[in-house]
């Protein structure tokens, strides 16, 4: 299961030389940074509203919708999820990222 | 590298026991839903910020925040990283995601 | 120049009994408030995008673009901007909104 | 009532000569335009939540600290109400900001 990120960076990767007229995703780094994080605003916003709105299977949906553009914002710029595994794993392996957190101002 | 969002999944579960006076996650959760998702509102402000920056380790950092807070979300409505990767995988494999995608409006 | 507001108050007024196929207010109305708060979240997201682009022009054109989606919100919940504005009359009256948001938290 | 957003202006403007450690606004300013730009994300976050919290004094408290906030914005890059006043007439003023909005794509 928990290989289905490498599988979508490497798609992702794959859109790079797509149609930006018949992928959405070469639409999307075609269309630059900002029409990218356009969309991950958008969908950090439904999240809170789906969320709000106490149906989990749309929670997931957004989720998932909004893990999606940010794997797309990272291999517009080179990176992938790896990185972001590889950040979250250093968290938890210096001192758990709880207490480093709990840390933290707010 | 991959299991780390499972182990994120079972610290999170763990922190529900936990004091909210000790541990970040227990008191976001003592909180409340409304406390999560503004977190997770002002993680994705961070992205966006970060990315308009254009320091990868920064967005690396924020997308990594933005993660673990939607993760914190997950696990405070009974639901966890699997969850998602599901939802993606179910996309992937149906007729690709990006396909799917294109075929969306906006 | 200040009656902007009341103006704006009026027609999204108006627009309650408009067709949802000819105006976009009256479209968002139907559309129900799921798709306003979508609206308001992709629009601090583009203010966002365009204050990190450093274009002052692009800026304002954002923030009306948001302020004019709350108003839309506010009016779907039977208020107006009179009611935000008695607001930041109230808490500049008391004592100074900036003393007021010094002795926030954060 | 609507001359309020001058006045804050006014008070946005007067507080650029303030002490940080005081003002909360002067300590917005020295944080500098990230810090300023998280909270108008964090803001509109809140807005989100509040409206589908479904408290309508809530939602205009919110409200208002979004466009406090905004204001903020504005005054840090030199821009002030006026400016996204006279954008939001313009749409109204050449065709009505409603017929130029349902003429947009989404």
């Amino acid at each position: 299961m928990n290989d289905i990120l490498d599988k979508l960076a490497a798609t992702l990767e794959a859109r790079k030389g797509a149609n930006p007229e018949t992928s959405y995703v070469a639409r999307l780094y075609a269309q630059g940074l900002d029409a990218i994080l356009k969309k991950v605003g958008e969908e950090a916003a439904e999240t809170l509203i789906a969320a709000k709105g106490g149906e989990r299977g749309q929670l997931v949906y957004e989720v998932a919708d909004l893990w999606f553009h940010t794997l797309v914002l990272l291999a517009s710029q080179g990176l992938g999820p790896r990185d972001v595994l590889a950040e979250l794993a250093r968290r938890e392996g210096v001192s758990g990222i709880v207490e480093k957190a709990s840390r933290r101002e707010s």
